[in-house]
């Protein structure tokens, strides 16, 4: 395990299970201007930078009807994270706070979340806002936003029964 | 694996790769009132019903100042997926979808995610409302809402210098 940063006053870190619960697959890789820890933002905007996906084989099919959707959930393995601390100190004030108060990427299952704007998607590769994870950070999932959920994709049919998981998508008619 | 539905007309399953690329712990369990998956709601709900999240020790002490945060983001395993579909026909009307274009629970890492109402903390024990998964489900984090961090935890202090990372909470005054 690489530590992103050595250990500060006051924080405090725990000798961790082995982690053992369950293993996952990276499915792409993230392409992003960024490749140092400090030079990422503290958060990812809708009007930062466009950075790429890039979807392996043998999930490239699985990216079908994505185009739909303006706004992606990205999941994605923070590699470079140590995973011990529980108590944490990364602002200038010497403050400490739980890790699970904080979105700091030094966490028991380093995971990062974030909300995407899809620019487009060409091939294995989407184009996408609102990222700020390194350059070369692996990709665990991908998924429509839940806020996308409330526009529905096509117009319903006549005689077309409830469909409760419909696909949603980009426009509310087309 | 236990497969949730077996496999339907136009869904495609693939071989997937081994799971070795990384290792989870799970850091807790979540008690909701659902034990099949047909009882669980498409979506949680602000009004849904309270469920309980469990933290398991040494990550007990990392909840610490979680109470501040009206709105937390859950991580969890969703342990009774298949990982291996593609393309996925979840409705009733035999369409046929990409998997990264669902929340569907089945993917090649079955991750739900889930932002919740936090309603109170006694010990190891978050009361929250807006879950949809399974009684029992592992937890694998939990952090502060994104859409949270806008607000300020505390008064700042004369002469405080800005602080990037400062925690972010539920008053924006104390």
């Amino acid at each position: 395990m690489t530590a992103v940063q050595d250990i500060r006053e006051n924080e405090v870190a725990v000798t961790p299970p082995e982690p053992t619960d369950a293993a996952l697959t990276f499915i792409g890789r993230i392409h992003t201007p960024w490749t140092a820890r400090g030079e990422t933002p503290r958060q990812g905007r809708p009007d930062g930078p466009v950075c790429t996906i890039e979807i392996f084989e043998p999930w490239i099919i699985a990216l079908r009807g994505v185009e739909r959707f303006e706004r992606l959930e990205v999941l994605y393995w923070l590699h470079r994270s140590r995973r011990d601390l529980v108590l944490q100190s990364p602002g200038s004030r010497g403050e400490v706070h739980g890790t699970f108060a904080l979105r700091s990427p030094v966490r028991p299952n380093p995971i990062g979340t974030a909300i995407v704007e899809l620019e487009k998607i060409e091939g294995n590769r989407l184009f996408v806002r609102g990222l700020d994870c390194l350059d070369g950070t692996p990709l665990i999932d991908l998924k429509p936003d839940r806020g996308q959920l409330k526009t529905i994709t096509t117009q319903p049919q006549p005689g077309d029964a409830p469909d409760s998981e419909a696909p949603y998508c980009r426009k509310a008619t087309t």
